[in-house]
């Protein structure tokens, strides 16, 4: 990795600390009280600027940081800078599934105190290994990671796991809102068509789905939803959206979000309901939501438009187009910037705090997946609302 | 009562019947299969138009009705139409304390097989005469008689309650969306003052005070949110209101809706805080949330300036505008209409529904308080949403 | 008229007085300068307690007052305060049309020196009188009025008329934004209905009708928009409506709403496709937009519902109902409060100082029907901002 | 120029002309007509997918087409399908000012009919040739090209000229709809910032300063705005934005967009106000709003952030961030798509009818510049509205 990379990643990651104000004040707090002196964290997560902020914060905290990214979006220039300020990381963006299998492994090698664990592949390691035992407690920051703890591994995590997504602060920060802003931010970014006027379906509105449909009509959208639980609809409903069977609203569609964590909530059977030029797109966390085989399959011949935009001709001659493959948008297309720093400045604190209640009273947590505790929700909470009242 | 007034209440029920196609529906169906036929419904509710057209809907499917209103609310003209139609209904606007207490013993005295509440008068009245044994069960349509079934009168009422005001589609349909509608109307009724540009705190972000904020902020009031609890708070932050402790927030007031459920919200001790000109008015179901007594301890003098609207002239000469003597607004002023006749058929359809399962099914109901039944909000949320969107 | 009376009145008029921060710093100023001093005030104008503000102003700058309020809608209780100020005024909310007509000529008998008039009334009297070369000048509230004095009086007027409603500040203060916001208010208070979801057209996209638009669908309403300038109705289609032509929208109206200050725009020949159960509205200057005589002749059945509001049952069974008649329906049903005290204060200021500068300066005015002076405008407009900005 | 290239600037052209059913049809009836039969365009405009769907409608009129890009940001790739398709283009991407210079002469040389201008060069050069007298007439996109024409140019351009940007259309379309969207569109791209709770500054209540203004808002910020016409100020306040002087306003922003049009309106001497993050942005045209020069000379330190994004470290130790370098920052940044495909749609049917009239009927136009006719934007504005209704 050449300095220069690291001066890119460096400046990049300048960027986002400054507007990182939850997590400098932690920062602060930790270089005095070194919460984390003589513990070592063993991370797994996606390796951009606002991952680098979470790190110097834990470092800064005492925490020698031994990590890994995620497969295929580990940003080099980022990693550089980071190990130039002594940060054990493995991995680069164009690791292979084996190289990436051995970063993993190369983190457990180091013995870990303490898990910041994504997706509970350290967790797994660890129980595999027998290392359990000596885990003092960790982290997992998605819902997959906390239903493999609590499915596949339940009974065998004798230490504690504080579920950051769980938390009610992520659901309204986040899925809520930031996810919505960026929803519309990368609908326009990547096809650059108008929202005022287009009409859209959004299926589901759980806390996602309503933020891309608030925002989206915020813009000037035309937006109805479909949604299979009659108390939602009825809120959709009230909150003065269309709402109908889907089978009722695909006609009518120009555009078509999916936003529920289910798979297959646009099937195969209900694409010959769309009219011609209808836009698909996910924002939901995983690439099942729209059948992509079943429309890959029906159609007669396809086409690539512009990054992260392709069309498909249907039998009819219809033309259907999907965004990135149906993989969530925000984060596709060329150079997208995902949630706002904002988001991810109030979710790594999450992640900070609830590090620190691990290193430093891990007797007071059960083991196996949790909440993160009421007391650091509530805490951020009035701490995030200062910073929104007073920009600092 | 005149056979003119028995026509003009008829002429209000007419337009409010044909603006409820959720009652319309159900009383046709009532009307088939008649679930009350032989048994006597005891009510005590708010004697207007809508509850009128519950009323016919009871009667449609078989009930006889005996009831009374609320203290001081009953309109006359309604009364004098229903008893037209054969109901006998106890009391009248202008009844004392005394004729009201009357009243509700001779909705008593004539035995009724189920009872329709209101503050949970009838059920109290029913377990001091030892007449509980031969109550089938019934409804509760506030928060404050539940509670009253939960605390007093727990243990000893051996048939099911179901409790209207916990129902979901009431928090959504009636507190955020109908009360927030009605307090917007009604500021602008009762002060005549332009609501663009304004500067309104309002002290609690439950179901109503999202509500109001919501469609104050929609006006393009200028919001700001005093909540104590930290998730609500920041609930309110990320929905783009300026959120800050009450004393910091009302030197900048120039409006405080109060809108929380608890006494003494806007203290006497923060009067002094206040601007001159401030006006304050409370939307909470309670007339305690200001303490008006504190207002009119400390102030000089007062003056009524309009029906509804009052000056308290304060020992510093400020004049602080109190919006109908600290009593739920959007019920104040001259010539209120109260909450939106869709927001009631919703709520008492949600009534029809629970008492019919009362009538038919009160087996399948345990004794006591409790919430309405999950299938009925289903099919009456589903019922909603299409209506919402065919308006029929 | 009692002493009572007066007192009533005077409470109204402090309540009103007190939110008309503009017109209070004028009245100071001219209590200093007295520009009016040695002249009558001869005025025609709705008499209601804001206009006592903009009448005490005038009076405060050494003004005598001479008036009277327009036909119908004089508040006697306001006129008994005034009268008790020393003003003098002619009429009474029961007079007659003749005793209306007379009121006016009183005016003139007293021989004023400037008008301030409303349908060009007293202008016209002063020509026919042959007074006109005594008058100093005048304004004129109404763009009725301005279009009589530029057509039937057109040359004979040999003094200076400033139209106080051809002011920029008018259109954008009052028809868009007050207009709007009240007429969403009169449109609850008189019907009761729900705004969210449901469906009105508004027939005009002029100042008026996209007040109206705008302040529905902040409330929740799906709006469409008829328009026959192709322009305003490609701005109201970017501004999100739906926009076609209007027998294409009134099958999927729930409610019209009227705005353009044409007749007939909502015509009898088009009454047959609306859907039942629609409610009709103008919000237009003149009672004539929607053809009433048509819709009566055509209905087989009339019935009052409430105050304002009156069902007409077609041959075909359909119900439609109008509000207030098809008159301007902010100012019906019962206790109407008119247009925002801020829009007043704004339009009675352009009025105080429009007159100031009559009085001071007559001979930088050419004669005859024109707009406020543009510095006038601009003065206005930067106080109000501040007023805005500050609440003073 | 590879085929690659062309199959690649194929695709996206593709995408692009499938969502430009003005120009579809307008393509269609040229056809058939082929009004341009016989006739040369010389053409110098920005080279991207948009303008190339504009130049093959020309050419499916019979057009030949002869032309160039702007300096700087041809699009290789599309003019490598364009020429694949007979077009004659001149330039690349990385030309140099003189070979930009030689390519407008290349365009001159082809001795074109009519001219599609874009700042008047091509008009200033056939009148420096001495060939205007050859020009049937012509078109000019941008309002600076009219400047040039009624100023430079007066009286020396015997052929008519239409100014797209003169349009209403163009005013309300692109200035105030898509210039606004893009424009939040494009700061959440380029910082990554969330914008609910952000406090803005926004300078100039134009078309586009309102058009920025209003999307702001929707999507959350806190907008607040500067403005020194009183009249527009007025305006803003009403429309519910906070409304000060610059002065006032800047040390309570987050972030500064100028939007007027004019230079320097964020000077030099005012940064100083400025509290330390403040992101400054540009939409007006002219990369001369913001003092940019002042703002480097005044720094100590400056780095680059990221791609767009430039932080400055001023002497009191402040960072102040600018984007863009000051340019208009909906083009920058990396893989702007600049203005939607809707509002270009809309703007080259005026460029593409505008053309027409000059071709067909060049004798009923003045000489000189002049607006768009007024039958031209109103027949395109009634299809627009259809477009935005159907979506077809």
């Amino acid at each position: 990795m050449s300095p220069d990379s690291a001066a890119t990643g460096g400046a990049r990651i300048a960027w986002i600390r400054s507007r990182m104000p939850l997590l400098a004040e932690t920062r602060r707090r930790f270089a005095e009280k070194r919460p984390f002196a003589g513990l070592r964290i063993g991370m797994s997560l996606h390796l951009e600027p606002k991952t680098a902020v979470l790190l110097e914060t834990l470092a800064a905290g005492g925490a020698e940081i031994v990590g890994t990214g995620n497969h295929g979006s580990t940003q080099d220039d980022v990693v550089a800078a980071l190990r130039a300020r002594g940060l054990t990381l493995h991995g680069r963006r164009d690791d292979t599934l084996e190289q990436h299998a051995a970063n993993l492994e190369a983190v457990l090698d180091a013995r870990p105190d303490i898990l910041l664990d994504n997706g509970a592949d350290l967790a797994a390691g660890v129980v595999r290994r027998g290392m359990a035992g000596r885990i003092r407690g960790g982290t997992e920051e998605t819902t997959s990671g906390a239903f493999r703890l609590r499915d596949e591994l339940a009974g065998s995590v004798p230490f504690p796991v504080l579920v950051i997504n769980d938390s009610p602060l992520k659901a309204i920060g986040e899925n809520l809102h930031a996810v919505g802003q960026s929803a519309v931010e990368s609908f326009q970014r990547i096809t650059n068509l108008m929202i005022p006027g287009r009409r859209f379906v959004v299926i589901g509105y759980g806390w996602c789905g309503r933020g891309v449909a608030r925002y989206l009509r915020a813009l000037g959208g035309q937006v109805a939803v479909a949604e299979v639980d009659e108390i939602k609809a009825f809120e959709a409903a009230l909150d003065g959206y269309l709402v109908d069977d889907l089978p009722e609203l695909l006609p009518w569609a120009q555009a078509v979000i999916t936003a529920t964590g289910a798979p297959g909530v646009l099937p195969g059977s209900l694409l010959p309901l769309l009219r011609t030029g209808t836009v698909l797109g996910n924002i939901g966390h995983f690439p099942f939501e729209i059948d992509t085989a079943a429309l890959a399959e029906q159609a007669v011949s396809r086409q690539q438009l512009d990054e992260g935009l392709e069309s498909f001709t249907m039998p009819d001659g219809r033309e259907l187009v999907l965004i990135a493959e149906g993989r969530m948008f925000n984060l596709a297309g060329r150079a997208p910037k995902g949630n706002s720093i904002a988001s991810m400045d109030l979710g790594f604190l999450l992640q900070a705090r609830s590090l620190e209640r691990v290193a430093l009273a891990p007797e007071s947590l059960p083991a196996g997946a949790q909440p993160v505790p009421d007391d650091i929700n509530r805490q951020i909470a009035r701490r995030m609302v200062e910073v929104l009242r007073t920009g600092e």
